[in-house]
């Protein structure tokens, strides 16, 4: 194989009560990556579309490159490459842009050379990628990109990622509100104390979530995607949060929460009829307060990367 | 029916990282509970044994019976009744003693009228029983001991309790040492405030836990049982406690920690044979400080309170 052409999807991390240990990853949107042996013995990169200019095209400093990087050093392979990177997904918008590349590198060279790994041993390589973007080997987004489905992040010392089962019908409807978060502020508004009943509440609602999920039990799903401690706090940095996220909710969203630090937001819907609906509404809940938004509307992603 | 003999077990709550969310019960200990329907109008404690003295001999102040007159209350029934209560298990140590008594007198109450509630409509009667004895309707101790298994109290407002599944090899050592807590330090000794990171530790392994018994994973089950709010506290109490924690992981146990507010401890054990080594090492771990304990050993209970 000369070379191959992959998709690696966006995450929704923080969801909800599982702030930093849960994510999962949807069907779209993701990024695309072309990765092609070539005679140097470099790693190149060929083309970025997507990003509006923003990506650094130096392969020490961009997630995806590192991550390949990363693989061949501890594979000790030296192979010339080729990438091309076609974001197709907002940047730094909280939907794991830097993790889908970071995956999509990772799982691309991985297979070009033959799969020499599985998919679960690519997660390091996935995290330093992270390392690069945004400062810490975050698993929150690359676990669930990689493994797809959903994915809790039990601990990091030592890594610790386990899968959590779910239903098939799940539907994420993600939004991209046109409003930007610095991610410092995000994290600077966080209060580094929490009261001993909010955590006890979040652990409750934390359980009932994981439970809900491996049960396929939806009302309890619903009832536990409440986030006490975090959403009430980075809300405060999205106009009309709280109006979207009611119009969501009574129109048969299971739940609503800030995916990843925001702005982008999700609704989880049982099926695609529903889902649609929740989108619409969430959209023109925005428009009211005149700003732009993205919608994507797309099953839980149960399967991670794919080759295209 | 003139009278009838029910068994109610005996509960661990706060188990490990789900505290005040999570209790399981066991097969051993317990109470004994007969009730038998009088002619007078009110309802009589006839007896209670294994005490030492030091329950409430009146009527409304006894947890057990304070439990039934609540659910008479409610349903509008009038009956007489007397109730001789045998305590099979110590008092104030942590394993849910008055709440064994509780769900002996609703389940017993409820038998001997034909069953006009289902067991889980019992549960705010339960409650109110728990309310006289520790002074807070707390559903940690009697949900699990009424639904058998382990229970989740995912909410109080509303009230929302869930079995969670688990495999059925699970043994429980029960250890209560021979020393005495207030409840009042217990609760004292706690912090109001967690910090950020210690919440999200617990979260992951909380997540962990209940992923591990759903799926029956034992590594998960024994990598998630870590408590790093309050065990780290309250194990301050108790003597020894590191140490007969220590013995307890070195031969087998999956998981171990205190029981309720304590002084009584329990480890999780796949299987008998383990669960007895377990009991062994942690007796003996304890008379190295010349101090006495009871140990039980009993399979998780899955099915609550019974008919004898």
């Amino acid at each position: 194989m000369e070379s191959i052409k992959v998709f690696a999807p966006a995450t929704v991390a923080n969801v909800s009560c599982g702030f930093d240990v849960l994510g999962f990853a949807v069907e779209q949107p993701g990024d695309e990556l072309v990765l092609r042996k070539s005679n140097s013995n470099r790693i190149e990169i060929v083309e970025i579309t997507g990003d509006n200019g923003k990506l650094p095209r130096n392969p020490t400093e961009n997630t995806a490159t590192v991550a390949i990087q990363k693989f061949l050093e501890k594979l000790e392979i030296s192979q010339g490459l080729e990438v091309s990177l076609y974001k197709k997904m907002p940047l730094g918008s909280g939907m794991g842009s830097s993790a889908a590349s970071a995956v999509a590198g990772v799982f691309a060279v991985n297979k070009l050379l033959g799969e020499p790994l599985s998919v679960a041993e690519l997660l390091p390589f996935a995290m330093e990628g992270e390392r690069i973007a945004c400062g810490a080997a975050h698993a929150d987004n690359v676990a669930p990109s990689l493994y797809g489905g959903l994915v809790l992040i039990r601990s990091y010392e030592p890594l610790d990622v386990v899968r959590v089962p779910m239903p098939k019908d799940l539907f994420c409807v993600l939004m991209h509100p046109h409003i930007h978060i610095r991610t410092e502020d995000a994290r600077a508004i966080l209060k580094r104390q929490v009261p001993m009943q909010k955590a006890i509440q979040q652990s409750g609602n934390l359980a009932g979530l994981i439970l809900g999920f491996t049960q396929s039990d939806y009302g309890l799903i619903s009832r536990s995607m409440q986030d006490v401690i975090v959403e009430p706090v980075r809300s405060i940095l999205i106009p009309g949060f709280h109006a979207i996220k009611k119009a969501a909710l009574e129109n048969g969203a299971l739940g609503f929460s800030i995916s990843g630090s925001g702005p982008s937001m999700f609704a989880l819907c049982k099926g695609k009829e529903i889902a649609d609906r929740v989108g619409e509404v969430m959209k023109s809940s925005l428009e009211s307060l005149e700003i732009d938004s993205e919608i994507f509307i797309s099953e839980v992603n149960l399967d991670g990367p794919k080759v295209i």
